[in-house]
This record gives structure tokens, sequence and C-alpha cells, in this order.
């Protein structure tokens, strides 16, 4: 059904409102109603954050992640490992590997993974930038921690493949059964892996 | 666990995002992260959209509705009954009623329910504006379509008490079984006003 609205600028903030994901128009109404309802400073800070964030944006030139700077806080930071750099498809994945506070190296954001389907090809990701940050020499190891996908497997292995050509590490994070899982409901692929790949038991008693 | 942003500006965004009803901040920063991925355009006409819905706004003078003029549409309208006014809480009711298309009269937006829990006591709501519409004389009948809360109906007995010293009729839109409900799953006080009310069998033909 068409829904009528008795206002142009309600219409209009609706449509908009109702392209974000995850919000259909009966979202997007209720929130348009709010922003009515609440000071117009709110609204007014809301639409500034939103221009602000889009317009004003700025990616590190090292490793890809959003930065206030030409180049990011933890590209800058002296304490960190800069032999040791974490392939992650975006910020979301930095910021959730930041969180857990087990990683002291660098990252790199590809922007995504391979996806022929949606039409995302290599050249299409920040690959051959990651390429020239290896063939710097100063890097280590490369640690891809990409998506457990088919996409996030072809990307790993291109990469693979690109970085063979120079002596660095390539490793890739465990793949395992959850903390917390319990083994009966794990899925046979995850369960068999974690078999093939199972670690020393003394290596397990560091955390 | 406090999350830690890598930009101050995707920080911003995200704390202003997260005050809208229902979203999170997990929500948030995913919101932020798409305006990221879409076009700048995007950001841009959104971020627009909000600002000119809270600042440029317009209410009816006539029944308080969201308006782009002076006066609403629907109160412009001559096909509309004009003798016949219904009382509502907000926008989303005038909507709603529209929709169904059974509603020619006009609308009265109340700006929400007397609830002393909130705060809000007749004063705060656009009662006094509607005993002037029907002290001018030419509104017939006025129908209470509240929430059939325990605040919606002291809302009604109020307006009621208010209306009584004028010629007008006051009715209140029928309570009963939804259409599609099951009798045995119904609530009793539902069930038990539905056959106190019951209607001419006649008149349920006509739809």
């Amino acid at each position: 059904m068409i829904q009528k609205y008795p206002s142009t600028l309600l219409e209009n903030a609706v449509s908009e409102l109702s392209a974000l994901p995850g919000v259909g128009r009966k979202t997007a109404l209720r929130l348009a109603l709010y922003l009515l309802k609440r000071d117009v400073d709110y609204a007014e800070k809301l639409s500034l954050a939103i221009h602000d964030l889009r317009t004003q944006v700025r990616y590190c030139e090292v490793c890809h992640n959003i930065s206030d700077k030409a180049v990011c806080s933890i590209c800058l930071n002296p304490a960190r490992d800069h032999r040791l750099v974490c392939v992650v498809e975006s910020i979301r994945e930095v910021m959730a590997i930041e969180n857990t506070g087990q990683f002291h190296g660098l990252y790199h954001v590809l922007g995504g993974v391979i996806s022929p389907i949606d039409g995302i090809g290599p050249n299409d990701l920040e690959i051959d930038s990651l390429v020239n940050r290896v063939a710097s020499g100063e890097i280590a190891e490369v640690i891809l921690a990409l998506s457990t996908t088919m996409e996030g497997d072809t990307t790993n292995y291109f990469i693979y493949k690109k970085l063979s050509a120079y002596p660095v590490k390539v490793s890739v994070i465990a793949r395992g059964i959850s903390i917390g899982d319990e083994i009966e409901y794990a899925d046979e692929v995850t369960l068999g892996r974690s078999i093939l790949n199972r670690t020393d038991f003394k290596d397990s008693l560091r955390f």
C-alpha cells in the first residue's frame, strides 16, 4: 500500500532514512517522528555528524584504516610491532581485533574480499599496496584475518601467491572451536580442522 | 566494554546515531560504516533531509497535524465532512486512519494523552484548541480515537467532560474483537465489551 504523508518534508526524511540498512519505511517514519519530538539541537547535531563523517573522512595512507590524520594512530605508534601486519576486510575488523587487546602489530585494510558475484576483483582491493608494503622489506609476517568464507579463502590464496616472491612469513588466524562452544554442536568442517590443526596443550595454558 | 574508535568523526556519528530509538552502538556503527561505503551524495541528502525536517516543519493551525502550509491539506479539502472531527494522539494515527480510507472528516491531533507518570497534563495537550473548535459551533460530532489504555481512557473522559457544555455528539471508536482474531484467544475485557456493545448483524454486512 502506498503511504500518504501529510508533509513533503516528512516524506523526504522517511525516504532517505529508509535507504539505511535494516531500516524499512515503518522504522524510518518512527525515527522521523522521534526527530520531530526531540529538540532542534539534536537533529542539527545528527545532521552535521552525518555530513562531516562522509565529507571529511580520511583514510590512513599506510594501512587504509579510517583516520583523523594522513597516517593513523596505530601506524604512528612506536610501541607497536611494525614488522607484523594483520590483513583484514574492513574498519570493523580492526576495531574487533583492537578490542581483544591480543594484537600489537599493524593492520592492512583491504576494503573487502574478492567476490566475482559482487563484481569485486583484486584490483578493487588494497592488495597492490599490501605487496608494496611487503616489498619495502620491513615486514616479517603477514597474518591473514579474513572471513572463513569461500570469498575469504580465495582472497587469502590470492594474497599468498602474490607474496610468495618475497621473504615474508604468511600466516592465517586459527580456525577451530569457539571458546565456550560445545563440541557436539560444532559443524563438521570446523571440528575436522580443529583436530588436524591441534596445538600443544602447554600452549593452551597461556591464557 | 568501551569501544575505541579510530576516528573522532566516526565516534561522533556513532554517538548521535545511537541516540535514535531502537539503535544501539553496534547498529549505529553499522549505519556509519554504511554511510562511508555509499556515495557522498546520499549522506548529503540524508543530512539535509534530517535538518530540513526538524527546522522547517510546520503544524496545521487548525488540527495540529504536520503540514507544509499554515493549514493542512485535509483541513482545506472541501470534499471532506467539516462537521466531523476525529481526535487522535499523534500524526501517526492520522496516517493510519487515512490509510483505512474509511474516514472523510477532519482530525484534531492532541500531541499525546494525559499521563501523570510522564508529567503530561491537559495543558500540555491541544485540548483547549479542540474546545475552541467545538465552541465555534461548526462541529456536529467529535470521535475519540485514542489508545485503549488507562491514559487514553482518562483523556477521553476529560475531553468528554470539557465538551459536555456544548451541543456536540461525542463518540468513541468501537472496541471489540479484531478482524481475523479467534474468540478463544481474545482477552476477557475485550470479549466482555464486545458482547455488551454488540451491533445489529445487518450493520456488519456493509463491508
